[in-house]
């Protein structure tokens, strides 16, 4: 006898904590696979906020193991006849409404398939117009981590919704103008310009014709291209921070900083402080990069 | 050798996020049976509010696997000359102070035993007067999902406590009066008028003396009815709300409409915003149906 | 074939909610140990708030199965200097930045043994600086888990830091002043003034040279003292308390009490009411408690 290793479902809504619409799920996925081993990624996405679900689940998913089946249930409209898809890539499954919560995602890693799923055979009985989360997304993981084959649950599709994410805008060499995507419980405000990005900006600026110097371009690494962002100017309202931090604790406690955050993208924070409070910003404020003076 | 179903113990508390207390039932189950698989149903129930809590157990209790052992703790007697019982239906188990956090549930379906839990040996060494959660629900629960039988637990009862539920008034045929009875996270508001209510009420005006008609009703299906519902007004305090939706999305974004919701009862709403906030209404607030003019 | 007992990780963090941190810590435990049994002690302690991370887990640690790994990271230093030690105890393994987090427990049980966790064969590859949950703590507990020795984590150290606990100061026989260290959900007021000292005081007034009361002292046991101590005085702010109560109700619905609390320190309570909003106090007040008259 072998023991299956258990098949990960993850969870991503914006259901809250305050109501039982969560554990409802997980009760009816655990009927059908007791040994289903369910993770919630986070249940407080605000109402309806697709962008925010697409931001998390982006910045989590690749950290579960090969095969986790993904559900994400931010669905503003449930019950219409917006598509419930399954998503395969390389090495996950995706459970979510056709309303570009993959957004984030598929800019990374092209989808093997995708299936608009119609087969109710795979759903609760009578499934409700207002709780898909509950009669259909939780049941079609359950069958799906028992080994129903996404081909299974409906019809092949070729495209994928997708919601416009916001690019940083390089004016002129050198200065990149991003802004604020989200905000995390520590007050943390991060930006859509990613450590590439500023990799980029910075090496560019010091690329010239000649296949030598080129190369040895190519061999600088990563690090010591951002160990050279330490004179790189970050403006946000009208404070400006200077250098790319590398820890929270660089800097003196309660005074601002950025730097590369652990999701890859470009953070402004106070050190043991809330950042959000002490510029007073909010999602979507701009925040300009200047990889100056070096 | 074969490897059993994990068995699924619940926990609906009024515990809260903030402190350690739910973990700390947790830690205990595992001790005793580390194959339990514990699901949160919900611990925000707001501190001391029974009601909300049996509304909540009600709403979820049915979609987890057979032989459940649902353990809810909302019990601002702890400690006191109150009872903790345990409850055997059909197809579950409830392990809870007999303060009425079953009065839904047993609208529904009758207990097939009540056991007052007085058998020490299954709670924890010592136990405080303060947090029976943990040294008496929790080691109970979990000895319970060991196969310890209900009568191992303590003494035969034959009733629970019972808490007053609201049922909807109808003053005059085609009308009726509810009242919000909870409000989830969303800000839709939730009545006491069920499904089953509003199809009688509609069909009980079309029914008629003589066996054939009668006949002929009870084949019209309770879709036909709904949809005949289509007219019916729905007042919440001078506001008026025309038909019944089927989804959030038949009506415009910003826009009110009434829908029967996933748990059964008739729900106000607001597409893609919180009708809580848009009528600035509470629990206990009167909504009244008219199933007038068709 | 056996199957083993899934060892227990708990998890205690000042992630919250509302991000997926907690979940991506999951989801790299059940990439290394897809059998571990993750379970949640809290994440909602404050922000950096060290002290009230040490106190959770302080009242929880002990409910946990044998060999349960405590994973706890508050962690305002991550990414500098600051350790992170692995702390073995007669029946448990704690995974901590080394900040203090086990001031609390340390005071009960000496550490078997402590190691500077320095091998990062099992760290993430190439640690960020800011999201060691993820990067290092994730990954070493489930490590942990499968049966990695805490000596292969790194370098045995001897001392872990400590932080200030306050103690309660006795100015003269029969007068404790202490503070409120924890306000839970509840709004109970938590004081630094245990069970074991109070005791202590009102024995300690009691007894007198001679060996036969002493040894009748000795066996007056714990319970009798502590019945002895109805007629205490327990002063907050200008407001008085009279008595200790046994549990919740033993005072009106909306009066306050003094009473032992479930991890054995004197607590300000109101039934069926918040102390915190009562009393307009907040961590740090001070309490008085004068073991007068009897």
């Amino acid at each position: 006898m072998t023991v299956c290793r258990p098949r990960v479902i993850t969870l991503l809504t914006d259901f809250g904590n305050q109501d039982a619409y969560v554990g409802v799920m997980k009760g009816v996925i655990a009927g059908i696979n007791p040994f289903a081993n369910i993770v919630d990624i986070c249940h407080s996405v605000p109402p309806q906020d697709i962008f925010s679900g697409a931001y998390l689940l982006y910045t989590s998913y690749k950290y579960f193991p090969c095969k986790t089946i993904h559900v994400a249930v931010v669905d503003p409209g449930v019950g219409s006849r917006r598509d419930i898809v399954c998503v395969e890539t390389k090495d996950y499954f995706f459970l979510v409404p056709d309303n570009g919560l993959l957004s984030f995602i598929i800019q990374n890693e092209k989808p093997k398939s995708i299936f608009r799923i119609t087969n109710n055979k795979y759903f609760l009985p009578s499934p409700s117009n207002t709780f898909h989360g509950r009669d259909v997304f939780a049941p079609v993981a359950a069958h799906l981590s028992l080994g129903v084959k996404p081909q299974q649950l409906g019809i092949k599709i070729n495209q994928l919704e997708q919601m416009d994410i916001p690019t940083p805008i390089s004016k002129k060499t050198g200065q990149v103008e991003g802004q604020i995507i989200y905000i995390d419980r520590f007050g943390n405000l991060i930006t859509n310009i990613t450590q590439e990005y500023l990799v980029k900006g910075a090496g560019g600026q010091k690329s010239e014709v000649g296949s030598k110097k080129q190369d040895a371009f190519k061999k600088t690494s990563k690090e010591k291209i951002l160990s050279q962002l330490c004179t790189m100017e970050t403006t946000i309202g009208k404070k400006k921070i200077l250098g790319l931090s590398k820890t929270y604790t660089d800097i003196q406690a309660g005074e601002p900083l950025a730097l590369i955050g652990s999701a890859g993208f470009l953070e402004v924070s106070i050190n043991q402080g809330n950042a959000q409070k002490y510029f007073r910003v909010d999602r979507g404020n701009k925040i300009r990069v200047e990889m100056g003076s070096y």
